[in-house]
């Protein structure tokens, strides 16, 4: 069975990150999934939600926005906004962002703190959540490595990086890593969240109308874990490459706090 | 280790079904699993959604929708409408209830129709989504008996039933069937659909800000095939005890169809 | 003139109160007028409206909320929020109903509390908004009793019951207690909320794009006076076997206050 | 008992209408309830809402809007739209302004058109609903008598005027027509809708957070005869004023139609 | 080129203002550029927006609002509640109103108080907005000239009148004060907002899906000029036989100040 | 006068376009004047909008969309879906983009179509607006070459480039190409939008909360023109190195048209 762009089942996209694509976040990059790309984006802000000091919940907070730009699809997508109200998709990926970065980020270490993550789709070619969650934990870290520098963070809250990664079943066969055509036609459609110590966070499948068997759920799980391994490397030599005390003027908007 | 019920781990709470709870809906149940309980109602309505028009889609849809009850909750839930937009979990699950469905029901047998299912939580208390799926399933299935006894359907789209059944990790040990306690003091939730003959659906699993291996992801999956086996029993002898004909009043409005 | 179900001009249908349908509230009751079914469910809140702190005004509040489910009519009726905005006619329903319920509760008796009132139709076959303050007044009641018990509040707020009741101008003879058929088919709609005194608290009559006479308003008040009388004496026997000590979870759950 | 303004207890405020308030709709009042100003406008346009073409109903429809301008009051009255929803007195009052037109307004008359009834309140000071009724009436009937005068229209489809009055419990004594000082503090409070014959349309009345009897019912039912015809008499005097024929311009786009 | 109206190129409308046609706000007229009319009233209320009291800014704020009636244009404009959502045209149009007349008024003048200026069109003929901007100004200062004389200020915060009026390339020619007619069939539309000494305020012009040259926006600008003059001096007049004393009662409700 | 990153009165920022930043629209640029940088992408779909059709008119539509991504600012700039409605100011820039570019679209020669343009800002530092308008107009002009490329259009609907740039009055001087720090301090702020002829297609100029001379309005329109001359250049520029026909995927799409 050959898949549309000759790749083989276990093969992934080719992932690369662009950093500080968001010149004024904190952190940001634009990654791609071959030609899925998404600016992932991270502000820290002084601050927590009221529920937080209503029921004196300690620490910080962490939120995820998820949005497509219209012109990310081949057919442009209308804004949210024109509707008035979040697409059911758009809140349900936001929500999965959210919990998987929280799942690695020690909130209390974060001070009373908000991290606002936000990822935007420009390009949209299948696996823009597991492409938006790879991106916001290095755009998340990266933020963390300027909050170091400048002194306001003492270490890291990031415990360890977080991927994720899809597979499918295709043609009956299990494939890693699908493109809009192929998840278009899978039958079955995963997504996994993990830690770079390969812990599960998320695991997330349907049968689009369809059904499948344990043997399919663990053969697929096979290949989220060398997904997840190829990419945890790529995030963390993007990370080793980053210098954080470039951007003299951003370490001194941080330093000063907001405003 | 002691569920605050006294359960065993792999013991489910009792589950029931009283048909006819809404007496207008062509089905309906009230499902419990233990102190959870949904009004499950299905509705069969003429005409199908616009972008199936457009689109040439033959064959109906299915659509469904959750709500939780003001007062399902211990303090009392503000309702969607005070807010002016559903609550982004609640737009979750009626996603979920409607793909858990459509895997079951041959859209193309239902002729253009749309089948509404309608699920709202009476009382919450763990296990919602999954309650709400194994009831909307019964009222499915008992809407569409109606049809075929009034002759408007030849024989039932439902290809099988479908049931769904949490389990998780609570105190270190992999639990069946968390009840509201249970569910928000454990480190994993995962919630599974599947049909009456073990096929899976659906696989949502989520580490609470916390991670989980596979082993764990094992032994939940054992669980919720135990719970899915006893579920569907009781789906079924529910069903054998429906009498389709005895409303007539209903069975007239089917005949006449749609004003 | 025959009515469709046989009943005489002045005879109500059957009223029933089923109570605690809704076991996490404070008081509920499922309230039938014949096929007519609304889930009233009330619970007491800390704390009252922001206007009432702004101006000052000593004691407690009371608001109601009225809804009906989409499977409740004989073809399914949208949600509210699908149009993200409440309906005209259930906006001034919810509205008549907190009227009704002040008119009979002693706000101050409350303490700085708030009654939440919620009514949600179940089936509808003509009467709701008179069942929804039938049934929501007992709820309270029910609600009042367990606070009593519980020892957080020292005698009931409630003055005398209050309960609703409508009367109409159909085939130019009055009638008592419209359901459906009668109700789309009447020249004239009257509801009563009174006391169990009979005093009146609220009259509304509308010429369904018709008009009326003197004569016609005093014999449908007469009407609906006999009705109400009937009501109340149900409302009373049904408090009357009501047991405010049974549940002791939820006594538990009202002594510790809100979390 | 003294009333603010020294009225007796049966004398309404002076009424007045200053026609064509608003020079580009078909039909308008300013009309005056003593300090209490309305806009009324008539507005014809060709067409019925969908649900009439989709039920076949024959003729045309009438439905009103009601809105407080936010200089009306004493303290400025935020605009709906900066909430987002329309009010839900408002709502109430556009309905009760709807359903007293159409009693008298003979919708196949109409031809497939739509009366749009528009009130803005220019001052509040109590009666602002009965006073939109008044005036509603009267803007409707001048743009029928242009309709008729551009041949667009054969004969009126007013059957006959109507009007709006209220009446109260006041210190203890039913008055008529309350001002802002007298609706705030009376214990009832009545609207009716009637019409020209004194025949009744519609009939309002609520104790606020009081109760009342039989025998106040009546008395302020008489309170509220006497008031209407007054009213109607000085509604006819207005239209017997009014030379529908003056206005060529408009007479000429009500000739063309529209655009 | 004859226009329409048979006025010359650089001939305004006539300009009228009606004082106190909305007597419960504290400053209030009714404007007229030749047929358009719009209700112009201005209201001070103790207090600030939150984001001057988070940001310690001193003195106080004015804002403006601005709404075209349903029944203003010659076919029915449906109100922006029916759809939710302000106009974007008067979302702008109220911006422009609210930045004009801030040029003039010194913020700090007022005290901790919020200006609210309200602008809605009774009639539109073109230029509604120059016309808003104009009366606004003059309701402002009748507004102050009252809280002077109520002792609730000591000097006006006006530092000198605006006005706006509008002009316009028309069949080639550049003409003054542009009506409904014109404005539509033009090919270029400037406003300007300027102060009586004939400072610049605001100036807006757009080609309407055409181009213009700075020729051409010079001898606007010229015209502008001299309207404007001609504005003033009616402005003027207004506020010279405008007595802040007469109306008591109101003055009394400035001097307790907001309840 | 010095300015803050050292530029003359009369000095642009560095103006580059990126093309093809949004591969899947069918021309887009990422434009920057500075550190100010705009995602701009133009998207040609089949059919106009309803009122077009309605009113018959011949041709096609231009539409424009404006938005600030969250993370373009110092501070997180909430998303506007978070508050359910558009920002007042992003309408009127919106609205803005949209008629100065169809000022050089020749409508009629778009055929029934619509042309999307969307307006994305990544990061601010003053001027986005004419960022916006500057880039649109690239991106349009590629998406015609490539629907010319592909056969679908025979010439340009573009009759002649359009730029746009700011001007203000900063520190008593006339300055070009205001940046965020010089935009918050000027009294004056004017906003040109220009043909590469230098015809002018919209003048917006705002005193912030003070006045201006007319010198001073020559003197800024001075600076525009030079400024716009500069800018234009390069779009030719850019126009002239892109070349329509390298990516053959994305027109194949542009020959099947849509879908």
């Amino acid at each position: 069975m050959e898949r549309p762009d000759g790749r083989k089942n276990d093969e992934m996209r080719p992932v690369t990150f662009q950093p500080d694509i968001a010149a004024n976040a904190h952190g940001s990059v634009l990654v791609s999934f071959g030609n899925t790309q998404v600016i992932c984006a991270a502000m820290l802000s002084d601050g927590v939600p009221r529920w937080m000091l209503q029921q004196n919940v300690p620490g910080g907070w962490l939120t995820a926005e998820y949005n497509m730009l219209p012109y990310s699809t081949l057919d442009r997508k209308p804004r949210d906004i024109s509707r008035g109200k979040i697409d059911g998709r758009s809140s349900e990926i936001q929500r999965l962002i959210g919990r998987s970065l929280r799942a690695v980020v020690d909130l209390k270490g974060l001070g009373q703190r908000t991290l606002w993550i936000d990822c935007d789709v420009l390009r949209a070619d299948g696996g823009t959540r597991t492409a938006s969650i790879t991106g916001a934990c290095v755009a998340a870290e990266m933020a963390f490595m300027r909050f170091i520098e400048a002194g306001m963070l003492k270490k890291t809250p990031m415990t360890q990086l977080a991927a994720a990664i899809s597979a499918g079943v295709w043609q009956n066969t299990c494939i890693l890593d699908l493109n809009y055509p192929e998840d278009r036609d899978a039958a079955v459609d995963f997504n996994y969240a993990m830690t770079e110590n390969l812990e599960l966070i998320e695991v997330q499948g349907s049968g689009e109308e369809a059904v499948f068997t344990e043997e399919q759920m663990m053969e697929m799980l096979a290949l989220g874990k060398k997904g997840t391994k190829e990419i945890c490397g790529k995030q963390r030599a993007t990370l080793d490459a980053f210098d954080p005390s470039s951007d003299t003027e951003l370490l001194d908007r941080i330093k000063r706090g907001r405003k």
